[in-house]
């Protein structure tokens, strides 16, 4: 494995218990019944943990939304056309999706990054250009990326996060576009799981029953075919996966190495950050997953990862949209933790008083 | 019934189907497989109704926090002194509570209201003085409030809900901070929705095993004594409610009147709604629930108003602290369709092309 990876890896500590412990004593000194902000308290002390801090402060949010085609399009796995991904980009480009009206509402910045996509794109100052492949190959027939591919996703993956380090982000977003995505999320995630196929494919943008059957059997194929080491996540990656989920699993690990928090969107982010967990356990303490998406793979990953999502709106958009959204959770528990009133600032009679 | 009140229900119309069918239609013209933002394109949806247009815009967001005292806790069941109230307003107004630190994180203005609380407070700028009563009377004994009380509380709600219209906000959310409010709420759980009161009284701030029976106890003897009509708001209100309650039942009718989507946030604001959606079911059209809180009542009002909360966080603060979260999802709903590209627009190939 190539260096930059072993080293990303072992910079991994896990999130500091001493100062989860400290941020839960000062939640019991805030102006509120003990407990009473659920979730809220625990993503704080989450975020303490990570940040050292017993007040800590989220002061730039970034979303990298990946982009890459797939090779296994070629099987009819999807309801849109593979043009739909540049097309995508483009809309990105121009601030006309979803997740360009999420992040001007919620104060974060989208960097788009074609890791992928089987399109000359012309220059953009807003596009960051790492294209590792024009798509990958079907990997109904062959692994859809070389090892050596893989690798290099990882890499600018973990390039990514230290940028975003160095431009004082410290809240990173994950999210993506690829049309024929879901099928290799969903293989990535019937190797990590050992749940058959069938259990793990839904129907992604919404494909028919008919498809749906042929995306379940392309799967099914292509494990039998691959075989892939589930202890190994690059070979998962390079027999099942895809660009932009190589550069989102090299994102969280870099995230994780620069001591910042990531959230992961929905599905195919989650593969991404599963198979980060995979490379490195610790990576989990880092890892928030932004909302209970519709696709039935989801849950399992969840399970897998073991940590709860933010979210349940029923969303099935991908490009971060979840991400998004959660990111205005996280932040706000970073925010109760630091600024509440204790009940001696207020002066406020506590329970016991 | 004071005219005012029946001059606001009558000016309550359902929200408008024609708008809802034609957001509905945006939604499917907009770059993103149909139905993929779930939840959030039925609010947008639910919100262009509302608003009459199929680009709705959120421009101004308030949260009422209303206060009252309870002549209940007099039979011991909350977990803090009564005190706390008066206390907490002081801290609302000095900007050191929860609901603070998620107005100024969410851009929306927090107006604090003394509805009802037992405490003499020095003038304050940001303090809106509508004291209806010095905290009510103890409902294991008399009725809570007055009839004209109960009406008096109604006709400040729906002044509040005026003066937000006239000052432009758009959107508007409910909150409370009254020691005892559970109690209170869980009463009128249990006569509006007819389940035990054993079913619908929870922990409120905290109580232990053996204060939760006496709050039980509370509740069973008052609804024999009281035996308020489940059809009559007004008489709930006034038998077991709270002036906090009162306010908001009002200010969820005014806002309905004025064309204003309304956000509850927990248990006490949600009895308050449900008590609205009681005196004029076409509310409902107007209503949203912030988040499920952990108050095992809340789900039997969910249920009876028939409308799902948008965050479950384990959330059991109050204070509108639910409802502004919820507010930043609502309007990002709002958002969503108003401002993303069509396929049209971005040039991007629907799933029939």
């Amino acid at each position: 494995m190539n260096q930059l990876i072993t080293e990303t890896c072992n910079k991994i500590k896990s999130a500091d218990r001493d100062w989860h412990v400290a941020a839960a004593a000062r939640q019991l000194n805030l102006t509120k019944p003990p407990g009473s902000l659920g979730r809220l308290e625990v993503i704080g002390n989450r975020i303490a943990a990570i940040k050292q801090t017993d007040k800590p402060e989220i002061k730039a949010k970034r979303i990298y939304v990946v982009a890459g085609d797939h090779g296994v399009t070629e099987e009819g796995v999807s309801a849109y056309p593979r043009d739909v991904t540049h097309q995508m980009v483009l809309n990105f480009l121009n601030g006309g999706a979803a997740i360009n009206v999420l992040g001007r509402h919620g104060g974060i910045e989208v960097c788009v990054v074609d890791a992928g996509v089987d399109f000359d794109f012309p220059p953009h100052d807003k596009l960051i250009n790492r294209k590792v492949c024009k798509g990958t190959a079907n990997f109904a027939r062959q692994p859809a990326l070389s090892t050596a591919q893989a690798e290099q996703c990882l890499a600018i993956g973990i390039e990514l996060a230290r940028s975003a380090k160095a431009d004082g982000v410290d809240l990173i977003g994950i999210g993506e576009m690829g049309i024929g995505n879901t099928t290799s999320a969903s293989a990535i995630t019937a190797v990590l799981t050992v749940f058959p196929p069938k259990d793990v494919t839904g129907r992604g943008t919404g494909v028919d029953d008919k498809t749906l059957a042929i995306k379940i059997g392309v799967i099914e194929h292509a494990l039998e075919l691959h075989a892939p080491n589930k202890r190994d996540a690059i070979e998962v990656l390079s027999k099942v996966g895809g660009a932009e989920i190589g550069v989102m699993m090299g994102i969280t690990l870099g995230s994780a190495a620069e001591g910042i928090p990531i959230v992961a969107d929905g599905f195919i982010s989650t593969s991404a950050a599963a198979l980060a967990v995979v490379q490195c356990p610790r990576v989990a303490d880092y890892l928030f997953i932004g909302h209970r998406s519709q696709e039935q793979g989801h849950n399992k990953l969840i399970s897998f990862i073991g940590c709860d999502p933010l979210l349940d709106l029923e969303l099935r958009l991908g490009e971060g949209t979840g991400a998004a959204l959660a990111m205005h959770l996280i932040e706000a528990s970073t925010k109760l933790l630091s600024q509440m009133a204790t009940f001696n600032e207020a002066g406020v009679s506590d329970k016991d008083s």
